[in-house]
């Protein structure tokens, strides 16, 4: 597991000791069953079970079921951007892009392609029924987004990616490809739409890179 | 409202008139109900109150909640698919591709972007829950990458398209780029994540003709 993550929100107040523990430990848990079975397939005295805590604590700690989930969409997150650094901080050549994206795909592999995105799951679930988990995810996709742009904004920086190129464009549009590819690859249950459909984003990155320099 | 479409499944006995109509009014109101709430926040009396009908109507028809699920795939994809004719199967150009995209967005922005794919919704709540679901699902999405894919072939045989354009991947990237862009301008309320997502692919593929055809 990764180390607890700072997934408090405005005007929380800051815990420290034991009632951190908990909390991360009911946040770890909510999300790992919330992945498996969705939000709407987890109950309250599904996550005091698995994280052997009582209601009162959780309602302590968060309020209420959708103050948890809010939690659980934070922690996620950090957690997987946390996973995937220095690499999504160094999108900055075509080759740092395919590797990070192999990666990706190698790590859907190594789960029978099941599971999908933890981000992209619960967007798809919540969109419509929760307007603050909604704003929480846009951020969310905003972060992810964020590395992916700058890299390719260092590159043109450098002159490595023609001025033409519009590169939030190109980064939003490698982050569709992501998050299409894994719900194929999710369904399909192969990581084959997935490596293609980032693959055709990258090669159109890479068509920017000026002649003399590809 | 479409015509009532084919959705029997295997095994099942045809129905004609008053039970078939109230086989199909019930499916429609389960895909509506199910569109605006998710699956697992749509039950059954839900559906017997929208559809005014018996649960035993319901059971009568479909033996179960999974089996009206997977009647609703089936709906979903056939009601789709021929709104989107004659369009979807004469894909065997760059400005058909852009126009067919175009128009997806032009809904999504008449939705206020909310609501997402219907297809893809129902993917990402069922994929790692309802097994016969995740089959259908891969079905459907399979029945929409089909005239893409030949499209695109079409377009190379006439040497449209160069030979080295992979249109199999290339299909399977524009229907990733149709899914993750739609989640993206679900999640932030703007159709423009879906319009950079698909812009790119196709710009892609439009990299593939031949100079002396373009």
């Amino acid at each position: 597991m990764n180390a607890p993550v700072d997934t408090e929100r405005p005007g929380q107040r800051r815990l420290t000791g034991p009632g951190r523990k908990t909390r991360d430990r009911i946040i770890e848990t909510a999300a790992e069953l919330m992945f498996h079975r969705g939000v709407g397939g987890t109950s309250i005295p599904d996550i005091q079970a698995a994280a052997g805590v009582s209601a009162s604590q959780i309602y302590h700690y968060f309020g209420d079921k959708q103050g948890l989930v809010l939690a659980v969409i934070d922690y996620q997150t950090d957690t997987k951007l946390d996973q995937q650094r220095p690499l999504l901080d160094s999108l900055d050549s075509i080759e740092a892009l395919r590797e990070w994206c192999d990666r990706a795909a190698d790590r859907q592999d190594a789960m029978g392609c099941a599971g999908g995105c933890e981000i992209g799951s619960l967007a798809s679930e919540l969109a419509e029924t929760d307007p603050s988990a909604r704003t929480d995810l846009a951020a969310s996709f905003d972060r992810w987004e964020a590395p992916i742009r700058s890299g390719l904004a260092r590159m043109q920086a450098r002159g490595e990616l023609s001025d033409s190129a519009d590169v939030a464009a190109l980064a939003t549009a490698l982050l569709a490809a992501i998050q299409g590819g894994m719900l194929l690859s999710q369904i399909r249950r192969s990581s084959t739409a997935y490596r293609q459909a980032v693959s055709v984003v990258i090669d159109r990155i890479e068509s920017y890179v000026p002649r003399d320099t590809a």
